[in-house]
C-alpha cells in the first residue's frame, strides 16, 4: 500500500512538504516556507515567530493533523536542496517529531545548522536534536528495511540539489522537486540522466510546475554567463563603480561575477549577510572557494569599511551584494537610501541578475529601488538572467525518460498544477486515473 | 543652412525616410515600407501596388510634397541597411527622381536588385534606371563639393548595415537607424567605434527608438548561439525532426544554425524563397558561403522533392524554413497545413528563434500556427532571440561616445519618440532646444 | 445509479455537450460548436462541413465512442439557451440519434429551425427528423417514468434562456451554463431564485466558468443601457452617423439601442444577415416587436439600397449593425473596406456595445478594423458592455442558493475549470471527493 | 506678449503648477504635490516636511527658479479644484510669495482651510497669511486691469471643480485641469458647455491627459450608482456586513452610497479622519448635508464606539471607510488586521467603489489586503467605478468646443503628452507649430 500525503506546496507555490507512506512507514520530503507570507510579514522576522504563529500566518505547512495521526509513524525527513521554501521549517517542525533523523547533501546540511543556530537565539524555542544524516548526491540510504532514499544529482540554482528517489517494495517514488536540465552548467554537472532512466518505469512522479506553462526548454546557466560577460565586459565603463545583485544562494552565478570582476581588472567585493552564509556553506563542503578570489563581509562593521574604501576609488571595484528584489533592508536598499556611508554617482551601473519574482509586494519594492536609481542618475540593466525551474519542455523530457505510471504535479496552486494535467494529459495520461491534482490537507492512494 | 526634413518614420515604426539638406542640396537617407501595413494587406503583394495605391495604403512615406517642392535639389539616395522598411520603396519611388544615383553597401544592393526584378516583372511599373553606387563599410563618397557620406560600420541583423555619417561645412549628421552594440557578433566585427569617436561632438544624431524602453544593454548575438545549442544539441532528440525558423536577412543566424546541424551528425536544409534570396545575396558579396554546407532552395518544385525525402528520414535532417511570425504563405505554414508532401509527427520540434514583432496580425498568426502544432504533437521553443535593436543603455552610450550638439530620435510614433527625448533630458539635453521631436511631415532648422 | 458523461466543454470554453445518466436512461444537455475553431475555419463556412470534417476539425464535441456505446441509452437532447457554442451542433449530431427528440424553449427552437433550413441547403447533409418539443420556462416535462426536466428562467444574454433541472429518483442535477444574475433585466424578468431555492439541497450543480476569475458580481444589462445613454444621447452629435454594433442574439440589447435612436430623433436601421435571423425569431415567439420600430434588413440588396439613403442624410439615421470582432465578411468591415456603397467621414461615430472575446483572432480583426476606421477619421467608443456570465460572487450565490451535494465546473479548459474549484474549496467543498474536474470523454458516477 | 510657464505637472502625473504671463504680470494655476511621492514617502507624513525637503524628495513643483526671476511680478494663485494633487502645496508654497491672494471656489477653500490647519501644527512651519478669495462657478473677478478670471463650471470627482479661463487682452487661456463631460451627474449640473463656447476661439487651450488614450467616452457617474445599486440591493445579503470603501473627496458617490443604505434598511456608518474632513468642508459650503442622513466619524475614539456597536449586529449597518488603495494606516486596513475592536466575519462583503490607481505601492498595497480579506472569508467587490477624468472622445470635443488657437497638454510625463499631441494632429495641429509639448521648468510663448 503506497500513499501519497499532500501536507503542504498544493495549494501555493511553497511550503512544500510531502509525506509518502509505504504500509505503515512514512519519510516526509521537504519543509520550508512560503516565501511570499515571509516577505510580506510585517512585524519583525518570519522566521522567529513561535510554531502556533507560523501556522496562524500560514508561512508554514500545517502538518497538525497529520502528525496527529502519523507522527509516530514517519520514520525521516529528506531534503531535496537548500532553498527556504524547501528547508526553513525544519529548525521548527523538525522537533516536534522527536526521532525522526533529517537526511539531506553536505550543502544543504550547512544551511540548515545556520538556521538551526539563528532559530537557536530564541530562547523559547524547542532544541533541534533530530540526529542529522549527509548523503552525497549519487548515493543510497536504507532507511528501514523496505525503505532505501537515493539520492540523484539534478541542476537547480544552488548547489548539491538532488532529485529523490524512494524505493519500495510498492515502486519506486521519485520527487524531483526543483530542477532544471542544464547540459552546461557553469559549475557541477549534468542531471544524473543514467539514475533516472534506470527508474523507468518509476510508480510515480512528484515534480514541481513553477513554469511548466513556458513553452520552451529552460535555458542553461551558461546563457547568463555569456548574458553577464555581454553588460561587464563593456566598452564604456571605466570610472564607474559596478554593482551586481543576486541570488545568495546561487553560488555558481556568483562565482562566475567574481571571474568576470577579474577579468576587467576590478576587485569584487560581496557584501550582505546571506551572501556571506551561502558561500561560507558551499566553502566548508569543499564546493568552491570564492573568498579565496573576492572578499566576502556579512556584518555592518565591515560592510561599512570596505564601501569607504569604495568611495575613495569606484573604478576600482565590482561589489555583489544583496537586495535583487528591492528589498528595504538589503545592502543594495540601503546604499540607495544612503543609510550606509555611500553615495551612487551618475553612471554607476546597477546589473540585476535575477528576475521580479511574481509577487505585488517584489513588484513595489523593486519598482521604488529602481525609480531613487534612478533618480541619482545610475544606469540600470534588468532581467541578466534564466530560471533555475524546467520548463514544459524539460517536464515531458522527465517523463519520457522515468515514464512514471503515475504522475502527480506539486509546488504551485489549482492553476498551475491544471497545467501539469495538461501537458500530461496531452501526453496520454488520464486526469483522475494516473495523472492526479492534490490540494494540500489530501491523500492519494497508488493502484 | 542645415535642415532635416522628416518624410517618413517619424510617425510610425516604418516607412523611414529622412531628407538632410545642407544650402540647397539633399540626400535622402532609406526609403522602405510600412512592414504592418504589408502584412495586413489583403489583396496580393503589396509590392505589385501601383505607386498611387502604395501611397494611398500608406505602405510608403509620402514625398509627394516634398519632392515638388525639392525634387531637383536631390543629389542621392543612401540606404543604411538591407531591411525592407529601410530599402523596400525604393523600387517605386527612386524612379521619380530621375537621375539620382543610390549609394549602399554591396549586401544592400544586392538585395534591392532583387527587389528590383520582381518589381520589374509588372508591365506597366516605371524602369528603374538610377545609378547605383556601392560603397563599403569603412569608405567614403564626395557626393558634391559640400557633401561628404561615409559608411561606419555597425552590427544589426542583417550584413553591411552601417551609420551614414553625412558631412557637411554646417556639421556632421550621423544616422543610426537601425543598429545595436553587439561585443561578440557571431560574423563580422564590432561596430566601428573609433570611427564614431571622431565624429565627436557631431552637429545632429538620429536613431531609431525602437526598443529604447527596454532598460539594459541589447544582448550579444553570441546569446543566441549558445541558446540554440542548448536547444539543438539536447538529451532526447533522436528520430524526430528539428524545424528551425528565423528571420530570412538574419545571415549570422542562420549560419550558426547550419552549423549546429553539422554538430549533431544532420543535414542542414534551407528551404523557403526569401531565405534562398537574402542568402545568394551574401554569397555574391563573398560575405559568407552557406551553399557549401547545406542545400538552399527557394522554389516549390525542389521544396517538394526535399521534403519527401525528410518523410522517409526524418531523423536525419535539421531543416530552417521561413514562416516565423505564423505568416499562412511561408513554408512552416504550409507544411503545418499539408498543403505540402510532409506530415508532422508526435514530438516533431520546431524552434522559432525569433520573437513575435508587436502587431496584432503577427499574434493572430501566430496563435493560430502554435495551435495547429500543437495538435500535431509537436513540440514547440520559443523565443531563441535576442533583439537586433538597442536598448537605452545602448542609446546612451551612443549619445555619449558621438556628442551631439542637436538629437533627434527616428523610427517611432509618438511613444516612443516621447521615451527617447526622456532619456536625452536624463542626460542633460532641454526638449524643444536641442532635442527634438519630428513628426512625418515636418522640417527642423538646425541652428 | 447517476452518472456525468462529459463530452465536450470540459477541455475548452466551448463545443459544450453533457449527458446524465440514470440506470440506464441517459439525456444530452446541449450540443455545440467551439466558435474559436469557427472562426479561425479558412475554407468556406464551418457550418457547412460534413459531419466527419467536423469532428476532424475539432468544431464539434467528439461523441462517437460514447454513442456506440450508449447511443440506444439516449431518451433526449434538452438544450439550454441559443448560442452557437450550445446549440449549433445540433443539425448535425441530432439526426444520428435518430428518434431522440430535442426539447428547448420556443425562441429557441426557432433558432435551431433556422439553423436546420441552413444545414439543408447542402444537399449531401442527413436530414433533420427528430422531434421538436417546446417547453417554456416555469414548466416541467415528463421523459420517462424516472426523468423529468424542469426549465428554470435565467437571466443570460440571449432571451428564453434556461437552467435545465434534471429530476431523477437519485436526485436532482442543476445544468446552469450559461446565465448571470441580472437583478434589473432589460427586458423579461429575474432568475427564477424561489425555483432554485426548492432544489435546496441538488444532487449536483453543472455551472460555466467562463468568468469563474472576475471577483464581482457581474453588472446588470441596466448598466449598459445606462452607457448607452451616455453615449449616444452626446452633446455634440449633430450631422454625422452613429453606427452601434453588437451581438446578433442580444435582443434585449438591439431594443435598447432602437429606443434611443428614437429618442435622439434618429431613424434606427437595423443591418445583418444574423440580426435578421435573431430579431425574426424573437418576434416569431412574441419575445418583441422590434420590426414595428426599426427597419431590418438581412439580406444584400436592400442592405446596399438603405445605405445609398443613408450616404444621403447621415444625420437622420441610427444603424445598427453585425461586425463588432471585426470579422471580414460582417457589415461593418464592408462598410469600412467600401464594399458596399457608403463613405464614412470624419467625426461619424462607431459604438463597440461588445468586448473584444478573447482569441488571438479576434484581437487581430479587431485591431485591423479600428485602424482602418481611424484613418477615416471616425470616432470610436469602445467597450460599452457588460457580460452575460456570471462573475465569482454570482456563483457564489449560486452555490449557496441550491447548495448541491456535489459541484462539476464546466465550460472551461483546465485552467478555469481549476480556479471554479479553487473557490469550492474556499467555501467548504473537498475537491476529489464533492467537487470534481472532468475533462472532455470522462465520466463521474455520483455517490 | 503671452507667455505659459510649466512649473509642475509637465514631467509626471502630478505636483500641477503652471503660469499665465501678460506682459508683466503673472498668474500661478494649481499648486499640488506628486501623490505616487507622498504614499511611497516612508518616514512620517510627507505634509509634515520643511519646504526643503518637500522640494528635495520631488514631492512638490519646483518654482525656486521661477520665484527668483518672476515672483514679484505674480498676481494670485487660482485653484481649479480640492484635489491634493492640485491644492496641497499651497499651504507650504503660497507663503513665499507673500501679499498673493489665492482664488477658488467654496469648497476648495475650505478644503485649503484644513490642510493650514495642519501644516499650522508645526511649529516651524512659516505662516499662511495670504488672503483668501471665494469665487463661485460662473463668476468672474477682476485681478487687474488687464487679467480677469473666469470660472466655468465643470463636472469631475470632487465638488465645485472649476475650468479657469484666463481673459487678458491677448487672448482667453482656458485651463481644463481636470474635468468629465457627465451628462448626468448625480449631484450638481452639467459642465457649463454654453460659457465653453463663449470662449470659441480660445488663445489656448491647457488640458489635463490622465486618461487621454482610453478610446471612448468617460461614462457618468450615474453608471457607478446603477452599480452600487446592482452590488448593494443585492438578493443574498442578510445577516452580514456591507463595507464600502471609496475616495474620501468624492462627496456625491457618498451621498449615493448613504442613500442605498437607507433603501436597504442599514444604517450608513461613515469612518475615517479624511472622509470625515471632506464631508464636513461640503458641509459648511451647503453642498450637501450628510450628516443629517449618516453618522461621520473621524477621530479613533468614537471609531472603536462605533465598531464595537457594528459588532454586536452586523447586519443592521452599512460602513463607508476611507482605505480603498490598501494604504495601511486607513481605517479598512486596521479593521482587516484587527487593529480595531473588530472582526470581519465568513461572508461580510467588501466593495471597492475605486479602481486601482496605477502605480506599484498601490497594487501591493491591495494585493495584500485583499489577500488577508479572503483569508477571513470575506466577498470581494472590486472596480465599482467609472473615472472622473476624461478619455479621448471627451478631449476631442472639448477641443472642438473652445477651437483654441495653440494646445498645451498638461498632468502627465512625456508619453501621456505625445498621446495628446496624437489626437491634435488627427484633428488638424500641427505639432511644434500649434500643439505643443512643454516639460517642466520650460516657457512658451504664444504667438
Amino acid at each position: 500500500m503506497l500513499k501519497i500525503h499532500a501536507i503542504g506546496g498544493y495549494s501555493q507555490i511553497g511550503k512544500n512538504m510531502t509525506a509518502i507512506q509505504y504500509d505503515d512507514e512514512i519519510v516526509i520530503l521537504d519543509c520550508g516556507f512560503w516565501m511570499e507570507k515571509v516577505i510580506g510579514f510585517e512585524n519583525g522576522n518570519a522566521a522567529d515567530l513561535q510554531l502556533s504563529q507560523l501556522y496562524k500566518e500560514g508561512i508554514i505547512a500545517d502538518d497538525r493533523q497529520f502528525r496527529r495521526k502519523y507522527g509516530k509513524n514517519v520514520k525521516a525527513f529528506i531534503i531535496s536542496h537548500a532553498h527556504l521554501d524547501h528547508l526553513a521549517a525544519i529548525p521548527m517542525v523538525a522537533p516536534e517529531y522527536e526521532k525522526v533523523p533529517v537526511i539531506a547533501t553536505p550543502f544543504t546540511v550547512e544551511v540548515l545548522s545556520n538556521l538551526n543556530r539563528e532559530r537557536g537565539k530564541n530562547k523559547w524555542a524547542k532544541r533541534f536534536k533530530n540526529k542529522v544524516i549527509k548523503l552525497n548526491a549519487g548515493s543510497s540510504y536504507k532507511i528501514s528495511k523496505n525503505l532505501k532514499v537515493e539520492f540523484i544529482y539534478a541542476t537547480h540554482s544552488t548547489p548539491q540539489t538532488v532529485m529523490i528517489a524512494l524505493h519500495t517494495p510498492g515502486g519506486t517514488i521519485l520527487y524531483a522537486n526543483d530542477f532544471k536540465f542544464d547540459e552546461y552548467p557553469a559549475i557541477g554537472r549534468r542531471t544524473d540522466y543514467d539514475a533516472l532512466r534506470k527508474l523507468a518505469p518509476a510508480k510515480c512522479l512528484i515534480s514541481d510546475t513553477t513554469r511548466i506553462n513556458r513553452e520552451s526548454k529552460t535555458h542553461s546557466e551558461s546563457i547568463v554567463k555569456a548574458m553577464l560577460k555581454d553588460v561587464i565586459l563593456w566598452t564604456e565603463n571605466k570610472n564607474n563603480l559596478i554593482v551586481v545583485t543576486t541570488f545568495a544562494s546561487h553560488i555558481s552565478r556568483i562565482s562566475t561575477i567574481v571571474d568576470f570582476a577579474k577579468d576587467i581588472k576590478r576587485e569584487p567585493l560581496i557584501l550582505g549577510r546571506s551572501m556571506s552564509n551561502y558561500i561560507m556553506a558551499a566553502e566548508r563542503c569543499g564546493i568552491i572557494d570564492i573568498s579565496a578570489r573576492a572578499q566576502v563581509w556579512g556584518y555592518k562593521g565591515p560592510i561599512i569599511k570596505n564601501l569607504k574604501k569604495v568611495m575613495k576609488d569606484r573604478g576600482k571595484y565590482l561589489l555583489i551584494v544583496t537586495g535583487h528584489q528591492g528589498e528595504p533592508d538589503a545592502v543594495l536598499s540601503r546604499m540607495t537610501r544612503k543609510e550606509l556611508p555611500f553615495e551612487f554617482k551618475k553612471d554607476d551601473e546597477v546589473i540585476f541578475a535575477c528576475e521580479v519574482i511574481p509577487a505585488p509586494i517584489n513588484a513595489a519594492n523593486r519598482a521604488h529601488l529602481e525609480k531613487q536609481l534612478r533618480n541619482l542618475r545610475v544606469r540600470i540593466f534588468k532581467d541578466v538572467h534564466v530560471s533555475g525551474h524546467a520548463s514544459r519542455e524539460d517536464h515531458r523530457d522527465l517523463i519520457n525518460i522515468v515514464k512514471p505510471k503515475h504522475y502527480v504535479p506539486t509546488h504551485g496552486g489549482m492553476e498551475k498544477l491544471a497545467s501539469a494535467i495538461d501537458l500530461a494529459v496531452e501526453m496520454g495520461y488520464k486526469f483522475g486515473e494516473n495523472a492526479h491534482i492534490l490540494q494540500d490537507g489530501q491523500t492519494l492512494e497508488l493502484k
